[in-house]
């Protein structure tokens, strides 16, 4: 049986996880372009995690629960399935601190995402893509097999917490802009980083609004939030956000976003473009599909920003060159 | 004749300029990536202008320059001639303060620079982009029929020093990295950014070698520094760097780059294009032609870099997306 820690996490586990991460996990920058504030008709900070260390938010994460492992059980490294980011993220905090690491990627992973996993000397197992709902049972097989702790993607209160550190940065930095956040989105895949981020900012900002943000077929979250319980993707749907592909929310990172959340929100590959373009061009920053579906939804409107202020999370930029081409010429 | 500020700019007027700067340009981050370091077998660091307001370091130097304009002049507006970076810095920072702006810009300039200097509610003057040495007059005219004042490219003090603030926040920010830079590269068109950087950095490093880098066929500055007087580029070549096509270096920045590089770097497209794919994949910062030729010529093997701390100036990101696609994906 897969470990689960049953407590959520508390903003005190957020700022514990900051300590950690000081020094191991960058705090990136909060960006802003006239340009988007004019087409959104208010003010629009984008949390910038493509610049975070291994391209992504999720080093926070992972650098957060590798650290936490007990000495004695360190040799026997970590485990981890991942469609990318995760995998990149585990790989490089398990080599920053001597653990070796095993981890399960489909085979339909960006080539980048692997590559980056690849670098940091991690073992990958590869599996059938198509069939996503098998990558629990091979890490298990491996942890049965093997020994080694078993690093979750999202559904675990140490990488919540770590992932929340992005919410706690950028409340901090809205303030010494002098912003106050009518509203934040994050991009929600299993639900970790939206429930970290949901965590920071509500007990800092109790009236700050903290939405989900899925592309179309990804929508678990937002159907879940609905429905007051956890529902599971429809298998066979296919989006270029590949980072966002869990089939149900964690049963931790729902328990803390049905508590915080103001909703969901469901945005069209479409939109996910014209973002990634718009990004492109006004704030100069490479970010993924499934990185930009928050920008998404504040850029084409899915939400009432008028004269207010909304903060996105852009939370990766591991997007293969040729993908990027084809999105930055789509519109000719 | 075209009034020019006589007195060479010195580290005070850097600082004077940070202080003029403080809200209205940004302290752009410092990124690092593990494997570019890998790349260069030492450590890179790379000030990423391309987030600074317009998308380029030219916020700098403009802003500073026309915010030093007499209260009864202002007015007149301001006019100047440009390629684009330093046209959108300074339609955005006239705008800021009040004034009226013209732009004498080429036909040639990219779309996304025009429209960036549109935005700004500039006018716009365009004149044949094949003949870059009339706009000089072309700007004469506009200032001896309508009056104003010219805010120069790089020919100026308080340009040059508002440039310098890059090298000002770079040396602050190795030093909060624990990095003593070894070299700094600076890319280089007429040579007022080279100079400003070259001002902050020997003043508080003299030990740290700066150097300027240009592109193939616009190596103007390189062959000055080693001429020991300006040099004129051959006119009808054709570079991708369209930033940095100043047909000869202007008069104060030579005066400070003889007196402070270490020489001149030049790199070719290729280099340049590589440059901006690993920006893309370790960064995920979007750099334009002109603004990678300094971190080409770090990742080319150009200068020695072995167990060494190079800084380079990623000086902007104004790239049409077309040219950019077509940069990404050129090795398939």
């Amino acid at each position: 049986m897969l470990r689960m820690t049953e407590t959520l996490p508390t903003f005190a586990d957020v700022l514990e996880a900051a300590e950690r991460l000081a020094g191991h996990a960058l705090v990136t920058p909060v960006l802003e372009s006239p340009v988007l504030n004019d087409h959104v008709g208010g003010r629009l900070l984008v949390k910038a995690e493509p610049l975070q260390r291994t391209g992504s938010f999720k080093i926070r994460g992972a650098y957060n629960c590798i650290s936490r492992i007990p000495e004695a059980e360190r040799a026997a490294g970590v485990v981890a399935f991942s469609s990318g980011n995760h995998a990149q993220a585990v790989a490089a905090a398990a080599h920053e601190l001597g653990l070796p690491a095993v981890i399960v990627m489909p085979d339909t992973a960006p080539r980048l995402k692997r590559q980056g996993t690849e670098r940091w000397g991690a073992e990958i197992v590869t599996y059938d893509g198509r069939h996503p709902e098998s990558r629990e049972g091979i890490a298990e097989e491996i942890l049965a097999t093997r020994g080694g702790t078993l690093v979750r993607p999202y559904d675990d209160a140490a990488v919540i917490a770590g992932q929340g550190t992005a919410g706690l940065e950028l409340m901090r930095q809205a303030d010494a802009l002098g912003a106050h956040l009518d509203a934040v989105l994050v991009p929600c895949g299993g639900g970790g980083l939206t429930a970290g981020v949901a965590i920071a900012v509500k007990h800092l900002s109790p009236d700050t609004q903290v939405f989900a943000v899925e592309p179309v077929g990804y929508d678990n979250t937002t159907r879940s939030l609905a429905a007051g319980a956890r529902q599971r993707n429809e298998p066979g749907v296919h989006s270029f956000c590949d980072a966002l592909a869990p089939p149900l929310p964690g049963v931790l990172s729902f328990a803390v976003n049905r508590e915080l959340l103001a909703g969901g929100i469901v945005v069209s590959d479409d939109d996910v473009a014209t973002a990634m373009r718009l990004a492109f061009l006004h704030l100069k920053l490479v970010i993924e599909p499934g990185g930009a579906v928050a920008l998404a939804a504040a850029l084409a409107g899915l939400l009432d920003r008028r004269n207010k202020t909304v903060a996105v999370v852009a939370s990766g930029g591991n997007v293969d060159p040729a993908t990027y081409a084809e999105v930055l010429t789509r519109d000719g």
